[in-house]
């Protein structure tokens, strides 16, 4: 029975056969789904940013959701760069990262750790280590778009 | 100096002015970013779905990153709702939400508390414990989709 209704919930919310070897349905879907990853990040990361520049005040536990939330975004799109058919320049995505895979996957995994550096400052609750590890993800962070990504 | 790299980094990513009070810049991003996580959602649950059902073989490291996923994931929509502009029906999401608020936050809060279970669940790399915390999971997710997602 509890199968039954798993697989109705299922076979109603998903119903496009997915792409082989992967969990996306298309390249399109994979596309969409690194392009939602960034989105998510740049708002829990724009949120975090107007705390450290003191446009809003700073909230510890405001602070800790949204570096939580960051911790767990950047693990999400790295996946759907290798998906057949979204394995090239489309939209934001350069050409480049495909030329220089090892160096842009580097870059992926010091990201993540920049992320989960920011979540332990969060943590901790003190503005100022908030401050100095949001610096380091946010150079990061650009250092990879002036190379990666389009304007 | 640090604070110079810092906002010059900022300034370079974050143009658009935000929209007072929320970290959104207007209200399209405000939807775009509730879209954008329950598309992030949808996959992650998509991948842990084919292997409850066994159209993938169980694989307890994956279910496991899918799980942590989704437990921060279903975290981030819920903010979107009520961001001014934001606060009607758009696209998938139904005026019922608007109309039932009390219920749909509730149901929100119900599906993370499901989230969390199934990570619980994927963590103790147990197949039997993950099919049925994902159960769960999706039959409530789809009880809410009757009530307020548009088809």
């Amino acid at each position: 029975m509890k199968k039954l209704l798993l697989s109705a919930s299922l076979l109603a919310m998903f119903s496009t056969p997915l792409l082989a070897g992967s969990a996306f349905n298309d390249a399109e879907d994979a596309i969409e789904y690194r392009k939602g990853s960034f989105q998510l990040i740049r708002h829990n990361m724009m949120d975090l940013g107007d705390m450290v520049r003191g446009n809003i005040p700073f909230d510890a536990s405001r602070a800790q959701k949204r570096a939580a939330a960051l911790a767990a975004l950047t693990t999400l799109p790295w996946e759907a760069f290798s998906v057949p058919g979204a394995d090239k320049a489309s939209g934001d995505a350069k050409a480049e990262i495909w030329q220089n895979l090892q160096d842009f996957q580097k870059k992926a995994t010091g990201f993540q750790q920049d992320a989960k550096a920011l979540d332990v400052a969060a943590q901790s609750g003190d503005q100022a280590k908030v401050k100095a590890a949001f610096a380091a993800f946010a150079k990061n962070c650009k250092a990879c778009h002036d190379q990666y990504k389009a304007d």
